[in-house]
């Protein structure tokens, strides 16, 4: 178990060059980590700040859109959160990673927890994204008429908190694959 | 390279009982690719099928409901077509598994397939069951109404097929995690 000296030292046949690429690889995952951390939070933070009160209103009701309007939205918001505060916590064991290259059992937990991870984060990325979709075009067939005439900065706002989501998305899929190479070349 | 004998022989120090793990992870490996084709092929199945046209018409229309028209549902359709494909594709990689158990690269090779096909079903199955959930229930404050009341039977089935993709779901998430394990046992 001894600690991976630098890459020129080149003591041992292949073992100093591996320890190299492997640290090289968790110091990966720690930046991705932290890209995802930033895009999951701020998906999170743009749905939940948004809202739009129209300037016109009648005695009874006040044309107000906020996103709790829309059970999809409270999870989508809800989803982002549970994954942001998720990266931020498991930026230590990352660390961790770094430190010892060899620990196992840490990569094999947090490929686990990734993957629950990615699932619950594109559901709730797609769901918003089928809603945010119905709130652009409407749909004939259903009577479902398209809301962004009227909210058009609400709508705005909502399209846009979806990028981070899928960023996210896409950047938890690197990590398990990150994850995975990493583990089939400890042997 | 040697091919692993059975549990009994106990040849070498703890080299067989280990083949015999991997080579019964590799089985379950197997299994579960099929259970969850079958899972992906009845949603897809089951959703395309759906229409329903109700016993009343007006001169100008008739009601009919049907999987396409709404887009969600179409894109639904594609993605438990395309991971049922893939899946079944994957099954002679997995019986290579099960002969060679010490192909890594394969493993990784399915690792990375099976976390892009976990996106795209998970994005398909709840981006349906979004719509699903506004079909039953409507929502108030953007004028959606529940179109379930109408399409009775077409909202039973709709909700029922969602059930073998979220199945899927759960099955390709446990695909990752056994090839996270394998990859780490291969020493």
């Amino acid at each position: 178990m001894k600690a991976a000296g630098p890459i020129e030292l080149g003591e041992g046949k292949s073992s100093a060059p591996r320890a190299g690429v492997n640290r090289g690889m968790a110091i990966l995952d720690f930046i991705l980590r932290i890209l995802a951390f930033i895009g999951t939070l701020a998906s999170a933070i743009s749905m939940a700040t948004t809202n739009e009160t129209l300037p016109f209103f009648t005695q009874f009701i006040r044309f107000r859109a906020e996103y709790n309007d829309l059970p999809t939205f409270t999870f989508f918001v809800v989803a982002n959160g549970v994954v942001s505060a998720y990266l931020l916590f498991s930026l230590p064991f990352s660390i961790f990673n770094i430190v010892r290259s060899k620990a196992q059992n840490i990569r094999i937990l947090l490929i686990i927890l990734d993957t629950a991870m990615l699932g619950l984060l594109t559901a709730g990325a797609s769901a918003a994204a089928a809603i945010v979709y119905l709130a652009h075009r409407g749909n004939v067939r259903t009577n479902w008429f398209a809301i962004c005439q009227q909210y058009n900065s609400f709508c705005e706002r909502i399209s846009g908190s979806l990028i981070g989501s899928f960023i996210g998305v896409v950047l938890l899929m690197l990590l398990i694959l990150l994850s995975a190479v990493a583990l089939s070349r400890h042997k």
